[in-house]
């Protein structure tokens, strides 16, 4: 965490107890890729048999760690997971593909696997190559010294700027046994000289095929990690991973083997929900962020198209400052509905405030009073209700308010 | 200019002379729309004949008063054109239109001309029912009084949170006869509780038909206001307005009846630059800017795919920041290339910060060094080159940083 950066007003008390998962050890380390003494190397072993299912980010410069997971998803087969911080790695060119595929292969050679078997992440510094020789001969050790209890380290290994460690945990009942379904994420709390990675590992006893863990993970993500924004920024090193050890079907958990079988829907409903809380947190931990902002917007054409409105909202900068302000602005969210290109009917338009209507038939409310608005808007979290009086579809997405510690932030020059 | 805001650091010392339009009277008023004592109204008076194009906003929600204009300008035709300020009369429903379709009715008997010829703009606060029985029963005295000198007068009034008014002029050859073409703007310094609301009104003595003239001004905003952005919002109201009273004629300028007719290239080049002038005045007077960005796109797949990308770093708030925080930040700008979605070569990749290239194909250059890149950062007008090698489109946005005082000046409750 950078110096002067003030603590998210949404970083829990204290972080969840996080049971063990058979099947999963961690082990972290201080490798010294950009500092020294800082913890910047996480190792995950998982046994044999763990199948892996994840999505990762859609920009056209993506950087060659996600590339190398991108290979290897489709095998969905995962023995061991590296990343390190302090250097995502990425606009490497050459050297950064050669630094990826020495990772892979000392680390295939630690957890006695194939490459294919390998995930790797890296968030940091942008276009300064990686010197994988600083880590890369620590990965055997560290895979024989690896605890299944170390998840609390294991979260704070991949922490940037991240003002929290955040962690969550689910479990689900799979016939009669039951199961755990835990994860970590770091998020938007990068600071110089780069941009805010989002970085996601979940990981489960449940036995789940590979085909059906991606595909769970994808429909998910669509909803959870793919709806949050803090500043409309994409990184280059975005990567959600989930992974299934499989061994609690030693203790009667029935395997999942195709998205129809009994106990998907039990899991699905739990993973979604684990995601669900990671993504949150992930916007909790915003830049400079005061408060926390949830945007419903239906009425739309379809289910994308308010996902569309909804993202214009949320990344709205004449929004954002408005809610940083306390400023009940619905001005601003009419003109951001506008702006997104989807259908909406001006004249059908209907927005409130958390319980308040502010504006209805494309006009305000005829009995709006202001002062009992502006109250709510000095809340810590502040939901937004858009009907765009078109159709059914419908969308939630999560961002939050855009403040003088963004600019403070991000503005820094590097250091 | 609400108080607070310091005057933008690119505006001029002086205003330019502005020739009369022979065929164009001016008439200002205060008229109370919200502010007492404050110039709110602009009456342009047009001679018979004058013709009309421009380009709207293509916001889903935008105002009445420019559905308006989308209905008029297919006629062609153009006596008056009635703007106000402090009230943008947008999201106030049917009362809205009623308020436009009565100062329709007044602005076409104080022109004495049909209400298809009268064009009209507002701006200033969302929301609020526009009472135009504050002013249109000014528009008869104020079309009576009107003057052609009051260019100056005309951009003043305008203006709503501008720090300065933009005006510029230019100057054609047609045949041996010499026409102006001059136009002022409103742009995106307008404060609590709104957006940015760009406005924008030309005008010449050139005999130019309608068709062409709309066809002219279309193209030319396709490079200059439509590629230029402070903060990626897009108002209700933005207008584009070019009248052609054709008096030139009698001073034996060419009709230009056709976009291929010998004078059609001359007048369209001067368009073209006026245009040009006026957008980045626009851009210069962003809200808190302190710097002036101009983003060159080159390599990618067309030249939409170029602006898409060009956009897309000209809208991202990593890049705005680190500009405001004199950072050479190329990472935050290879993030950008990378969230456009349009096709990008990351390993053939190029960038420039001025004269400095700092990456090339798709690494840092070997020789990089940073503090002559550092000290190019403190100017005040920063150029910024990124070759995406894939292709040969092309295209140049324009945009400003992102500072504390944009957040300020945003952020502020409504007052």
């Amino acid at each position: 965490m950078a110096k002067d950066v003030k603590p998210s007003p949404f970083a829990p008390a204290r972080l969840p107890d996080m049971p063990v998962i058979d099947g999963v050890r961690f082990a972290t380390a201080a490798a010294g890729i950009k500092y020294q003494g800082r913890t910047d190397l996480l190792v995950a072993v998982l046994d044999e048999g763990t199948t892996v299912g994840g999505v990762l980010t859609r920009s056209k410069t993506r950087s060659a760690s996600v590339e190398w997971c991108a290979q290897n998803l489709p095998h969905g087969k995962a023995r061991m997971l590296v990343v390190n911080s302090g250097n995502a790695n990425a606009f490497t060119g050459l050297k950064g593909r050669e630094s990826v595929e020495m990772t892979g292969k000392f680390a295939a050679i630690a957890a006695d696997c194939s490459p294919r078997e390998i995930y790797q992440s890296s968030t940091g510094v942008i276009g300064e190559p990686l010197d994988a020789g600083k880590f890369a001969p620590l990965l055997k050790g560290l895979a024989n010294s690896a605890r299944a209890d170390a998840w609390h380290e294991a979260a704070k290994a991949i922490m940037t700027t991240d003002t929290y460690p955040k962690l969550a945990t689910r479990t689900a009942k799979l016939g009669s046994t039951e199961v755990t379904i835990s994860g970590f994420a770091k998020g938007a709390g990068m600071i110089a000289p780069d941009l805010a990675t989002m970085l996601v590992y979940m990981f489960t006893d449940a036995p789940v095929a590979a085909p059906v863990l991606q595909a769970l993970v994808a429909r998910s993500a669509a909803t959870t990690f793919n709806c949050i924004t803090i500043d409309s920024d994409t990184s280059t090193s975005d990567t959600v991973l989930a992974f299934a050890t499989g061994r609690a079907a030693m203790r009667g958990a029935p395997a999942i083997g195709t998205l129809d079988a009994p106990a998907a829907q039990a899991f699905g409903a739990a993973l979604h929900d684990l995601m669900h809380e990671l993504a949150l947190m992930v916007v909790k931990d915003g830049e400079g962020l005061t408060k926390f902002v949830t945007i419903h917007v239906a009425g739309a054409e379809s289910d994308h198209a308010a996902k569309v409105i909804g993202m214009a909202i949320a990344n709205s900068p004449l929004v954002k400052t408005a809610i940083a302000g306390e400023d009940p602005n619905w001005g601003r969210v009419v003109a951001a509905v506008g702006k997104a290109g989807e259908a909406a009917d001006r004249d059908r338009l209907a927005i409130s405030f958390g319980p308040h209507a502010v504006a209805r038939d494309g006009e305000r409310v005829p009995d709006y009073s202001e002062p009992p608005v502006a109250r709510y808007m000095k809340g810590r979290e502040i939901e937004i209700r858009v009907d765009v009086g078109v159709g059914t579809g419908r969308a939630t997405v999560w961002t939050c308010d855009l403040t003088h510690d963004y600019i403070s932030i991000n503005a820094d020059y590097r250091s």
